[in-house]
């Protein structure tokens, strides 16, 4: 891609780049991004029911904050300020009583969210405090639940679907997911996510949890159809490793297919998988080439062996890809 | 007082005021003193027991931040910035649950010692945030406890003393304190605290709750010491009116009377009560001149009836004894 020319035509510049997903594999996404451009839009799912989102929402009826934090933190300035800031927003209290496990950053978006009654003006002020590369957003604007069709619950009847709610459920179930729906069923996209996407001279899909991350965009309507039309470019950053119970036994192509069951219209421009986790690359590239993208294989995954992206390899692919 | 000159004679500094206290009446000294000099710090309290901070210190074993945060807010910056994030810290959780009555800029200011291990580190990039007007410092490292020495909880027997523990059962005893001591009873001073108070200008007690908001720094040796030893003038700032409990039935000097009993060798410059408040000034002027002072009279009670100084007033009166 020639980059894009500033509005004066004065030089170059940056990408504009709209990264969708939610928790660990967004943060991964975004740690490389900022590394790429400055201008980076999260859209975040916000159906997380477990652990400190899980208990705020539930307490307090709000959307759950803590891929939305997390995805923050990744963003952080690059000084001092920015890094304690982070820090102190990922910092989680730990005791006997009843703060253990709240993530200190949960409790300052909510409590903003409170005062100000906007959830996207509550995230910029967070945004502002750590000096952000970029703004985050969360996918709608009310709280979701993930509903998946689930089978192989039933040992006896290893093809019978059941319905399994809730996030936490979905993403460590026994048997294997099938497809997920959104409760309520066509919930309203938030429209700062909706123009950014519309904006957006890429769009990232992945890493992340398929089915409970990466997937749900494509079930918010007003989301989907933005993300289906926009003339923006898109990639999908492919998992390093299956997740164990909601993307068992998944081969890289797998990812795609199930992606083009969910979204049938949704094009795809270019698909990024780690070299080393690809034995076959064949029918990867063939899905790839049916859904009218390319596929690039690099090396991506983490020095320690643990399945997760570098960063720098990451940034290095994403640097190549959307802006060389 | 003259005017200070700054280190090169290039023209008036403003002074350096040093507030003790906690709680409200730390709040409204603070609110006026920011009016008046850009260099305020404040010495606060850390026996709280009661309350949101009550909670953080068993669960947690810190610092009650409860004071701490109060003085920050009020010192906060003028523009937009500062009023929203101090809005952000003072805000309070209410719900049926676990996170009900904790105050945001507690759970903020504790993760942040979690963070540093340093409480002065902590509370000074609280005050980065808000772009405070001064720095707010606990008056020891260690948290207290508060015991007080209790008349007329036995009905037989009105002058027999009793000991009653903890802050919120000193403040909200039936009885009539007669006494206060700490627990630890010689606990380490803050040494930033001890430093402010040897190069102030001024030093102001009260208003506030006067045995366990502000006699508590008289019982902190190395704190004591600096205040009495202190080259700083010091100026004691009269409550409105008796707090029910702690210092029912107290007339104006009597409040002088109890500071002289807890520190027999303190002297004061200068003695500010509300006009109203006072219906014979004799007596008050006489404890005032005991203790090598003058008396200031003035009308520092807010318009609205409650009693409460006004902030506007107080500054007035504090521009009027402390800088002119």
């Amino acid at each position: 891609m020639a980059r894009s020319t500033g509005p004066d035509g004065d030089g170059p510049r940056p990408p504009r780049v709209v990264a969708l997903g939610g928790g660990h594999g967004l943060h991964a996404s975004l740690s490389a991004l900022r590394r790429v451009t400055t201008d980076v839009t999260a859209v975040v799912t916000v159906a997380d029911d477990g652990g400190s989102s899980g208990r705020l929402r539930q307490e307090l009826g709000v959307l759950p904050p803590g891929d939305l934090r997390m995805a923050l933190a990744a963003l952080c300035g690059d000084d001092e300020w920015g890094h304690t800031w982070s820090q102190v927003l990922q910092h989680r209290f730990s005791s006997e009583g009843e703060l253990h496990g709240h993530a200190v950053g949960n409790l300052l978006i909510v409590a903003l969210w409170e005062l100000l009654g906007d959830s996207v003006a509550g995230l910029d002020w967070v945004g502002q405090l750590l000096g952000a590369h970029g703004r985050v957003l969360p996918m709608s604007s009310v709280p979701l639940e993930i509903a998946a069709e689930v089978s192989g619950l039933d040992p006896e009847r290893p093809d019978a679907l059941t319905t399994v709610r809730g996030q936490v459920a979905c993403a460590s179930t026994s048997g294997r997911v099938r497809s997920v729906s959104l409760i309520p069923e066509a919930p309203p996209a938030s429209p700062q996510a909706v123009k950014a996407v519309r904006e957006a001279d890429w769009i990232v899909f992945g890493p992340g949890s398929w089915f409970t991350s990466v997937l749900p965009h494509l079930l918010v309507p007003d989301l989907a159809h933005a993300l289906v039309t926009t003339r923006a470019r898109r990639l999908v950053t492919l998992n390093l490793s299956p997740q164990r119970g909601e993307t068992d036994d998944f081969r890289p192509e797998t990812y795609l297919e199930v992606l083009r069951e969910h979204a049938p219209k949704l094009g795809v421009d270019v698909v990024l998988a780690d070299r080393g986790t690809v034995d076959d690359a064949a029918p990867l590239r063939a899905v790839t080439r049916e859904l009218g993208g390319r596929l690039e294989l690099d090396d991506l995954s983490h020095s320690d062996g643990s399945p997760r992206h570098d960063a720098e390899l990451l940034a290095a692919a994403f640097e190549r890809i959307l802006v060389d």
